[in-house]
């Protein structure tokens, strides 16, 4: 690993972090391993299954279009929680804040996560709260984990993708990162650029309830986007995935200010959007009933499962090429979440 | 509150992190609220009882006499569960690592992790990794969240003392926090001070299998130490505690290095210790379970619960006096745990 320290694409969700994980992290401390990648793990206890999860917010501005750093920590951890199948039980809060911080700005960010809560039926029960000195932190980090229970017997883990299943997408790609970034830079003119965050707890259980097994499964597409939760998929089904780029929904905005700053849409992280595997005879129902919920009116088909074994993603381009899509390779976008 | 803005005191676990905690964050996450203090949530699901708890850890240094921020982060949050009665059932580690940080300085971290969570039997099961830019943390930040599981029925919340019940810690009080102010002052003379950083499931397991319903109530004394820890049960069961300061373990070292810097150890930080409150006729047991497991070897009767309702703790002192002990009032030692 490069000169022997961490650097920022350690924390990219790309290549680097997988390397991080992969070669460092999960052999150390291998309770965690080995790694299956999903975003929850599963855990068995007199005879309930439990899903838990975690996740730290590190993001850069805290407060950005569309929502703040307290939405997107409450969001993200029930996503979690939901890509798994879970309904979420119980939250925590870890609280690391600045020396320096507006107690205005805590108070605005603890609003938001607890409306955030309430508006996913989720319940924050416990939490903790550190300070540190001025220059030791970025004004404030959150960390959320999750406990969910199961009312169903679904296993929706990465692995169980198969040759002939569609992929869907709930929406629109890239919207959180850019907003994040077109807010990091100022990029005032993109003022319509906001963050997709949204707890999909609600659309995963209408998923669930109307498809049962035609679900094979889901994932979020955070850091690294959905290029990169594309191919962690194919690889742990051991499957080949084949996109069609005039399919993928991305707003103009984000398109324009993704070509002006060279950045690729589906690299970019969103924070309320699931990309969905499901049986071909299913499919239709799914997109009807994505498009039947809040968090869902712009879902698509953007792709298909097409082959077995080689765990590679393909993109049908606009003008009738195909090119293999790869991870995120180093860093794109730092502090996106 | 001060200037509006958070300061370090708010942080030290006495009277400010309290008022922060009463007056924003608790009414504001409400769900978390009527704040119980207690050290995990209890959850119940499904007609099975469970523990949740969270911390993150910020300590510095990093590296300190007999640990490290990482088997620091594994003991506390087992010891949060614990101090419930519960049982570790699985643990989260959320990092947050700063540009730079040598990839041995984490190896070695997450190695004493795996040890610390192995020989308390309990199981890493998720994960979360972040990276920040130089100067945007100071090394590495470690949350840990713990679900735990119970075997019985004993409520051990802060509010069953009653009057009559005796107060025992399982052995020398200060160790902790002294050891991290020597290492970070590089104070080289005191190398005799450890950490007493350890894992204490084992031992209220063996107190609760010896002893039932004879255990009123458990606490550990992190930060704000026994003092504040001692005041938070008074207050919760609405009772009057008193103390033996000729009975107070405290090492001759410790002792010095505290009158050097003007420290009074009743309310330095502990990671290794246990309040435990037992009905008078279970404490020679208690006494003799503690001092027969290996973390509780110099374990003392230190007071006992003598009144009701007033939620006052005083020491009765070495030459026959009595004062009163309140909480911690400001910051003591930042980033202790």
């Amino acid at each position: 690993m490069k000169d022997n320290i961490i650097i920022l694409g350690h924390g990219s969700g790309g290549k680097l972090s997988h390397q991080l994980l992969d070669n460092l992290i999960v052999p150390i401390l291998s309770g965690i391993g080995p790694r299956d990648q999903n975003d929850s793990a599963l855990l068995e206890h007199d005879g309930r299954r439990l899903a838990f999860t975690t996740d730290s917010y590190v993001v850069d501005p805290i407060f950005f279009p569309g929502g703040n750093i307290g939405d997107l920590a409450i969001n993200g951890t029930i996503n979690d929680l939901a890509m798994s199948g879970a309904q979420p039980l119980a939250i925590s809060v870890g609280l690391i804040l600045e020396e320096g911080l507006p107690l205005e700005d805590l108070r605005t960010i603890l609003t938001s996560m607890k409306q955030a809560a309430e508006s996913a039926d989720a319940q924050i029960v416990t939490g903790d709260t550190k300070v540190v000195p001025r220059g030791t932190a970025d004004k404030i980090f959150i960390n959320t984990s999750g406990i969910g229970f199961f009312d169903h017997d679904i296993d929706l883990r990465g692995n169980n993708a198969k040759v002939g299943d569609k992929i869907l997408i709930n929406g629109t790609i890239g919207d959180h990162g850019m907003a994040i970034l077109a807010s990091r830079e100022g990029l005032e003119l993109q003022s319509d650029i906001r963050t997709d965050s949204a707890a999909l707890n609600g659309l995963v259980a209408d998923l669930l309830k109307g498809l049962g097994e035609g679900v094979h499964a889901m994932r979020d597409p955070t850091r690294g986007g959905v290029a990169t939760t594309l191919k962690e998929i194919a690889l742990q089904s051991a499957v080949d995935i084949s996109l069609q780029e005039t399919a993928l929904p991305i707003r103009d905005t984000v398109r324009g200010v993704c070509a002006i700053l060279g950045l690729d849409p589906l690299f970019v992280a969103n924070e309320g959007k699931l990309l969905a595997v499901v049986a071909t005879d299913a499919a239709q129902e799914a997109l009807q009933i994505m498009r039947r919920h809040p968090h869902g009116k712009e879902a698509v088909i953007i792709g298909e499962v097409t082959g077995e074994s080689r765990g590679k993603v393909f993109m049908q381009t606009a003008i009738g090429g195909r090119r293999a899509i790869d991870m995120l390779a180093g860093e794109q976008l730092p502090r996106i979440c």
